[in-house]
């Protein structure tokens, strides 16, 4: 009799987004005419850069004739793809190898499958409030978990001391859900105490387009010593509008070695037996990213968030109300005011000012007393956002 | 101190396609003047149809604005092809669920993903010779392979007996690479034992548009018993020319449950949390295959690879060699004339004839002495090579 992965009877079933959605089909069932303003969930709004859709049509015309046509594509990426990446890198004074970059279908395929290089027997460290994937991937892997909570008083960016014991560390910069950056300081803190332990950092870079403070770092492959224990996983999902798209890179450097296993040649290994590459047309429109014109565009779109960003902040702000994020991240986390839970407040909001936001504590207990908000809205809803949230609480 | 997966040290380097490759570099640097045909690979040469471009194109515009965007799609699969996959099979006479179809970015990609949901201590069942990552992805979760060796004796199509004894069975019908398929009547021997057992099938049905044979199956649901034992993953990469595009889709029946869990809900759980869905334009475009002008554009592709392989068997039959697969396959697996080794007919096909194959051996030891030819090539270089075959051979 075959046995199934029972590891998957431990995962909870996560009603996070799916209680939201049925609070607010209740409510606009309720409300047939009220508009909802939906600051919840972190997909982007805006459509890809003219450089992406150029690049999508001209890679659908490669395959149309025998002579451009692409047939299987190299498992870790198309080489002018892992250029184009490792050259984005250099020109922020990172140096990488091409074959050190791969490409992926976007940082949460990523984040899963990459587990399979490393022993179940491994103890797994999550920051929270956390992208709850993080959570379920291991437990799904049968892997201890080793819980960091984080608050207001580190600035939910909290550093190893002496009593963590973890081999695999998940840091996430700028943070999903908190948008909380770790300084070059305070990652060097973390690369150190993972060389010394033998540990491994995966580092979710997915947002790192959102930084705006000059001499955050953008990657752990800014800090010294990272080469030798460190993964960076990125995606270009909110950084280009690809969340539909389907892109990402992940980073192994050569250097990363544990028990006589080189990580880089066992990923080679890994995508050259279970997968056949990302599909040409998307990795060929990807490239226009990279492109000075692509940078521009993206850029552009990313001030639309950024100012959405802007909006809620000043509100917040006025209210004295004590956040973090929204400077360099699209997520805004706000501390629910007079000591409301997260879904008092959450349905506070939804009913009396029909703004939708994301319960902290869907991202983790220690999340409680805490809302996110996302940036990825239309301006004209966020700024309706704001003045709602001025009345509501001013 | 981080453990490595250590089972990826238990992986024999493969050499195959490599060890191929720089013989034919060899004998190009040497003959820098000989057309060299190339039946060696098994990826398509054709451009995708006329259908899937427009496709392709009409989905790049739809991303190019606020009203047509997509963003995240739903991790299992878009709904539209979901639908159009379900009525595919139904056309065929099998009835599923939409919510039975999974969508995935192709067959290799899923046939890695999906032992996941199955517990490490599960022995998989390989025939051979067989597909060489069926064998390195289980090495990668250590798990114990049973080596079932197929031979000319039962047509390369082995049933199951009572030595027999695991609980992850691979089944590749029409075969890669020895192009046989399996009669309804073997298939069902091949369920009720799986039934009997509680051992899970995994049917590879990459190469199904390629059967001619009536009454022969396309996929292992229009067995009776299969949906208490089997899943099947299937691609559009032979079918619809997607190898460099990439999609396929997973058939995972609700009534497949083993000790109490339910492999259909294991599945849903593991693309949520593991994945953020296939890329929206693949998606579109792959939803043009199954519209009765994609169906007829995809036949005449598939129809010029079928030409090739008639051309390449008449010339086998011509000279008496013995061979399995050709007619429901893209592939043909021949004998190597006069007791010859793999490698030694690999050789004398290239040295003597400019032909490109692909060694027997390379697909596990019971392959020695045959060798596999793709019918993907150019038309022109099939008839060459058969002629040269007839040449050289007869």
């Amino acid at each position: 009799m075959l046995t199934p992965n029972m590891n998957y009877s431990h995962l909870k079933a996560s009603y996070l987004f799916y209680n939201i959605a049925q609070k607010v089909k209740a409510y606009q069932a309720a409300n047939p005419d009220a508009h909802i303003l939906r600051l919840g969930i972190g997909d982007v709004s805006l459509p890809l850069c003219d450089a992406v859709i150029k690049g999508l049509h001209k890679a659908a015309d490669d395959q149309a004739n025998a002579s451009t046509f692409n047939g299987y594509m190299p498992e870790c990426g198309a080489p002018f793809l892992r250029k184009s990446i490792a050259d984005y890198y250099r020109g922020r004074g990172v140096e990488l190898g091409d074959d050190e970059v791969f490409v992926s279908s976007g940082a949460s395929d990523e984040l899963g499958d990459i587990l399979d290089i490393f022993d179940s027997s491994n103890r797994s460290l999550i920051i929270e409030p956390a992208y709850p994937a993080y959570v379920d991937a291991n437990i799904m892997a049968g892997r201890e978990i080793v819980h960091l909570p984080s608050s207001r008083d580190n600035g939910f960016l909290p550093l190893p001391d002496e009593d963590i014991s973890a081999e695999l560390i998940y840091l996430c910069s700028p943070n999903n859900p908190t948008g909380a950056v770790f300084s070059k300081e305070q990652l060097k803190v973390w690369v150190d105490w993972a060389n010394e332990h033998g540990s491994v950092i995966l580092f979710d870079a997915a947002y790192e387009a959102f930084i705006e403070e000059e001499g955050m770092p953008h990657s752990i492959f800014e800090i010294e010593g990272a080469r030798t224990c460190a993964i960076e996983i990125c995606s270009l999902s909110k950084t280009a509008g690809f969340t539909g798209t389907r892109l990402g890179y992940t980073v192994i450097p050569k250097d990363l070695v544990r028990n006589g296993m080189n990580f880089n040649d066992m990923w080679v290994r890994n995508r050259t037996t279970k997968t056949n590459g990302v599909s040409y047309i998307i990795q060929r429109a990807a490239c226009e990213v990279f492109t000075p014109e692509g940078q521009q565009q993206i850029h552009e779109n990313i001030n639309v968030y950024k100012n959405n960003a802007r909006t809620l902040m000043k509100a917040l702000d006025k209210l004295g109300i004590w956040y973090t994020g929204g400077k360099n991240a699209p997520y805004i986390w706000m501390e629910c005011p007079n000591g409301m839970g997260s879904w008092e407040f959450f349905d506070k909001l939804l009913n009396e000012a029909q703004i939708v936001g994301t319960p902290g504590e869907g991202f983790g207990k220690c999340g409680e007393g805490y809302l996110r908000f996302s940036t990825f809205g239309s301006p004209e809803d966020t700024e309706k956002a704001a003045e709602k949230l001025l009345e509501l609480l001013g």
